[in-house]
């Protein structure tokens, strides 16, 4: 990368909604973590070796469902690893080098992708997300003032989540409740009604990430063989996943809820909400709280990042998408840094858009959303 | 309906790709059983009776996956039971007044959803097929010649599915073999491709139908509430599906293989293709077989129903989904008599088409594709 380059594309400040930051080692958050569950977690990460060789990043155990080899080690940009040795995004210093200072990253949003909300000890899970958060705070956050995070949370334990969520949401750099795609229930369902109430309290949107398995086959005909698969139609998670929200009346129960879909791609939400429509208009008496078109719920009710969007072919026929979603105000930009299908700031949209959109997908979406600021967070 | 109405509508012929007869009752394939088997059977069936409360149709045992209360009785319109008492669709002469005649249907094909390849006693499923097999051409095919049938086959057990289609394909009447949407595996792999060589070698199409229960969650996210929620997000089957027999590289492995979604929409395809292309161009060494884009293969492979059709809002947009769907060629008419969501072929296209691709959809790419007639088959 030459000075002009970086000069060239610092013209524009951007909001990054997905960046994945890592543990620089197995070990970084054990200082965050009780002594008494240190020992525990070391004890049970022995007993579970045989998971750790599956399972490269914290060794404990949870369902195994989508182990599919990855197309780079970590899943990650081969440029990405830092010099300092440690895994791709660990290294705060060369995550500025690398995309903040490179792509004049007015914020970016941290997710921590550590398999927490997974594990099956939900009592470890608990002191993990406590320890991931706090960790978050000091090594990160307070290290740049660009950075904003996701609260981790043990989801498969709402009640604890919601303790959590309550205790982090005092530091108002934490904009965000993140959850995967792949739940043990489906997220309507009321066994998740306290995140909901939680979030509500403090104003939090949930985010919605790509990945994550609930102990449930990937596809509804089981399990594939390939990555690519899983690459492909991973979307069928965040189908059900707006499905149930919707059905079991949780816009209605929590007013303001918010809900953002993270990696999951949105050109396959126009045809949903023409189905779930079309279903409603014959169905709805199953569904009492759903009182106008699904569709109407979902525009007035979700965000969605960008990375990855599908794109059409012929590319003109982007515009006819965005037409189609009819949610310009709701589309956040996301690189994904550092996986390997990483989206580059100026080549994520395939086509010219009007510059107001183009600003607001960029940057003024995220900002309206999350507000980076308390005193100007919107919910 | 007046005698003018039928007039009326008799003037365009259209064929009717998806048609559910059913049985008139749970003893109608005895006759077509082997002794032996109809006595096991019936052992069999007074074990089941608590399943029989679930299932109305066949009370054997299957996994229970997805069985959500629906809309009607049957999930059938209310209209559809014929005087003599049976279910809707038992009775060929109130078929043919409420359907056949009525709607100047050419050809009709009988998807029978039977619940006989979701059985888990293997083999009193191939029994069962076998007899439903014979019951179709001696009580359907025999006394209309309007009507043709797919081949009923037990596919979670592909060896004797394979047997059934090579005994069965003699009778030119059965035009494809049928599976259902939610399987055991994803179709593409190995396990299933006996039905594949059998179906190449009686030039056959496999026609893969909305619904079914192998043993998994219907949602990646696993059980939803409703059936609303079953019915809107449905299309995540066939996604799988979609991908997974492209992925296996199955087009390669059994050239001139074509696939039929039916019940599936097609609205979610284009997003599909797109997603499906990006993954390819990034990780095609994975499935080496797959030389081209994953879009070309599926435009050259698949065939879709109408029914039930994604309705754009608004309605002007379904020009653009043909357009990204680029399969003109591809899309069959259905009503999905006798079921509650039946789409009347004066009323299931939302918007007005050029005439060639209205009597394409509606009559002639069914014609092309399953010949109706030995003589005139594609394949």
């Amino acid at each position: 990368m030459t000075a002009d380059a970086t000069t060239d594309r610092r013209t524009t400040a951007i909001v990054d909604c997905d960046v994945h930051n890592a543990l620089p080692d197995d070990d970084a958050l054990a200082p965050y973590m009780p002594r008494e569950w240190r020992e525990r977690r070391e004890a049970l990460t022995h007993l579970s070796a045989v998971f750790r060789k599956v399972r490269e990043n914290l060794g404990d155990r949870s369902y195994l469902g989508a182990e599919y080899p990855r197309p780079t080690p970590r899943a990650s940009r081969v440029d990405s690893w830092p010099p300092d040795g440690g895994p791709p995004a660990s290294d705060l210093e060369f995550m500025k080098t690398q995309l903040l200072d490179r792509w004049n990253v007015e914020f970016a949003l941290l997710n921590p992708l550590f398999g927490i909300g997974e594990m099956l000890n939900l009592e470890l899970a608990g002191v993990m997300a406590r320890a991931a958060n706090d960790w978050l705070a000091e090594e990160w956050l307070s290290r740049d003032s660009r950075l904003r995070a996701s609260i981790v949370i043990p989801y498969e334990d709402p009640i604890a989540s919601a303790a959590e969520i309550d205790r982090i949401a005092q530091d108002s750099r934490f904009v965000q409740v993140l959850v995967l795609s792949r739940t043990n229930e489906p997220l309507g369902q009321r066994k998740y009604w306290p995140i909901y109430e939680a979030a509500l309290r403090h104003g939090l949107p949930i985010g919605i990430h790509n990945g994550g398995w609930g102990g449930h086959a990937i596809t509804p005909a089981g399990f594939p063989s390939y990555y690519i698969e899983d690459a492909s139609a991973m979307a069928a998670a965040f189908q059900a996943q707006v499905v149930s929200l919707v059905s079991e009346g949780c816009f209605a129960r929590f007013p303001g809820l918010s809900v953002v879909l993270i990696e999951g791609g949105f050109a396959w939400l126009p045809p949903l909400m023409w189905r779930f429509d079309r279903a409603w208009s014959k169905l709805r008496t199953e569904i009492p709280l759903v009182d106008r078109p699904p569709s109407e719920i979902i525009r007035a009710s979700f965000w969605i990042s960008t990375q990855p969007m599908e794109e059409p072919e012929p590319p003109e026929q982007f515009a006819v998408l965005l037409d189609q979603l009819d949610m310009p105000d709701r589309l956040m930009f996301a690189t994904d840094y550092p996986h390997w299908d990483f989206d580059a700031p100026d080549r994520a949209i395939p086509v010219r858009l009007e510059p107001a959109l183009r600003t607001a997908i960029m940057r003024d979406n995220a900002l309206a959303l999350y507000g980076f600021d308390r005193d100007t967070r919107k919910l």
